[in-house]
């Protein structure tokens, strides 16, 4: 099926983000095996959709818009695309009442302007949008497939894997059409592509490709198939394989995420974890609770940024802070042991390092020294990451979690 | 002038990569005032990048092209360009001699086929490359003008910078384009185009565009003119006829952020802050040390997720959270002046309310409590946020940081 995408939206068209959602589809469509003839990226003005529109319906079967579908008067996707297809726009009571419960909550009046999302093209289908008050829409049409989405990337990923994922397959010739994301930390993407040079095949059936994110390397397994027994078979052949290439760096599969599988270690034992953080500042707090029922393991957390409060809060000794100083590992284990036994948690994490940025060849930016407390024991770790001071401290609080996953699963002696 | 980009190449088509090139043109060419219709993806094949070409050819007067001119089979951009165009290709002497000296360094033999990147149409310019063996190329041709660029973003933005922007500069009737940012927070896209609707005007000039981000909506207001004083004057006026209609919901301008300006107020000060976190779980102390010297300001912020660590750490009494409940003003007052008072901290703010998800009605997630604690007394707001738990945590915390604002600049009395 030729596919084109099509991002309506003044923000990416000027350069105030980046194009997230034309990557996300483009690779969620690669994978089911839909061929992609292009994205492009329009304004919001009207004029601009319908040229975009009419070129893409010349060659696509299958296109795909995101944005344009808001509230505001310069939302005009869902008018154009009606328009050009001679639909009538009528109301959609099931989304006419989410909005109600949505505008209720927050006590905004649902006006006749914000009405408006919830109109969609005669005989059409809609696809909910639990993140959001615009809902997508799915038209057929003269053996074309149109698929509006909202803009917001957050919006877009969960419809796409929830709805238009599962809706695209079914148009698909093959029976089964499955994807293992592989997830691995702690190797950057090159050399983890020189480990596993010979399984990468962007072509082929499975077709694997590495896909760099900001602090992980993902694998895509995508295997087409007749039967989902054969599929899922050499899909767990081809996870066997990678894991002999990589080992413990593999830390997950498709929808986990590193707190989400530490979280999980913590809950299966019972466990519960304290923070005491310097240079990543709460960072490390921040992901550890971003798991929902993670009160459940996170006890408390302290950011401690000058020695003052490391000596108040946690009992660093002064003699280290003015011998070894602040990052320093034994500042880091001090840091850890205190935490865990005042706060009595089972483990404790903490960071101490120069986040940047810093010339200054004394207090190099990205030194960091990680410390995990466990009843077995304290781990130190050092660090040096490069990059910006946001990204010295997303490194340092994902190796932190990756530190104590790597215990609870044994690798850690 | 109307201008497309039209970046060639399957890493970007296909998802692997993010579309980096085309967010960068486009704001610098939006910057000095180039109309942007649109930007596209193709991949590699000739005719995918032909067809677009020949489409940007009917709207565009400039077309910039990205990627597609390095030394391998597939890489035709050059090729396609210059037959669509009827110019004959002919050996650049000067590139030729560059091209030798890189291969020779690393050891590599110029060979007829990486000979092909000191190729250039007939009577056409040359971009030098410094960071790469594919030169840049601007074509001239029947009242159009065709930029040819690398893929790689690292040779493209210094190439842009040094060459491009120059270029198109003197093409410009205006002598002086400016784009001034306004930041504006607390106030939905909707509602914020509600308040200044008369100001609103696309494709005027002054050009106002409103462009929603995450937590906070921003205003781009162009000015293109014949001379600085007046260009700047104009801004300072529209900026004016602004602030006037949103007053302090403006909270910063251009490169400024929400952290930034709290940042600022503090230094400003001589002040200091201590933070108190349940539901925003770090993330509230995490932006507040995403500034550089941070540590000036930042003393201490503790994250008690459990009851008994807001009565342990933060001495919140027993008989509030058995009363009234953890979320609750009363506790969100308690955390905030206890931290305050065992930081020594002029400020302090401290969250406490539901992330979720949740279907609990007695536990709404999104119900926020935030507390700013000053010299003057203790503020209390209560926040019904919505979305996901992340964005609930995400706005929560800008929330309070936007409070501590408010009071930095005399707004809260």
């Amino acid at each position: 099926v030729k596919t084109e995408i099509i991002n309506v939206g003044n923000e990416v068209l000027l350069g105030s983000i980046l194009n997230e959602n034309a990557r996300f589809l483009s690779e969620r469509l690669a994978s089911i095996g839909f061929e992609l003839l292009g994205h492009r990226v329009v304004g919001d003005q009207g004029q601009n959709i319908r040229e975009a529109f009419q070129e893409a319906c010349k060659r696509g079967q299958l296109i795909i818009f995101t944005g344009g579908l808001g509230a505001t008067l310069d939302d005009l996707t869902r008018e154009v695309v009606a328009s050009q297809l001679e639909l009538p726009l009528e109301k959609n009571s099931f989304w006419e009442e989410q909005l109600e419960a949505i505008y209720s909550k927050v006590g905004i009046e649902l006006d006749e302007k914000r009405k408006k999302q919830a109109l969609i093209p005669e005989g059409c289908k809609l696809i909910p949008n639990n993140n959001g008050t615009a809902p997508g829409i799915i038209i057929e049409k003269e053996e074309k497939l149109i698929i509006l989405l909202p803009g917001p990337p957050e919006e877009v990923k969960p419809m796409v894997e929830d709805s238009v994922l599962p809706y695209l397959k079914g148009k698909s010739p093959w029976n089964v059409i499955k994807t293992l994301v592989l997830k691995v930390i702690g190797l950057g993407e090159a050399t983890l592509e020189d480990r596993i040079r010979d399984l990468i095949d962007i072509e082929g059936n499975p077709r694997v490709v590495l896909m760099a994110q900001s602090t992980e390397t993902h694998i895509y397994i995508t295997v087409k198939g007749m039967n989902k027994d054969d599929v899922d078979s050499i899909l767990r052949d081809w996870e066997g394989k990678v894991k002999e290439k990589i080992g413990s760096c593999l830390y997950g599969v498709n929808e986990e995420t590193l707190e989400g599988v530490v979280a999980r270690l913590l809950f299966e034992g019972n466990y519960t974890v304290s923070t005491a953080e310097s240079c990543t500042g709460g960072l490390l707090a921040d992901k550890l609770t971003d798991i929902s029922g993670s009160s459940n393991y996170f006890l408390q957390g302290i950011v401690c940024y000058s020695n003052e409060a490391k000596m108040e809060l946690l009992h660093v000794p002064q003699e280290v802070l003015s011998s070894v100083g602040a990052v320093s590992e034994e500042t880091a284990r001090a840091m850890v042991e205190n935490i865990r036994s005042s706060s009595s948690s089972h483990f404790s994490l903490s960071t101490t390092g120069y986040a940047g940025p810093s010339d200054d060849p004394d207090e190099p930016a990205g030194l960091v020294y990680i410390g995990l407390g466990t009843p077995q024991g304290t781990f130190c770790r050092k660090f040096n990451f490069w990059g910006s001071r946001r990204s010295v401290k997303e490194q340092a609080a994902v190796s932190a979690l990756n530190l104590l996953r790597l215990y609870l699963e044994g690798h850690l002696k």
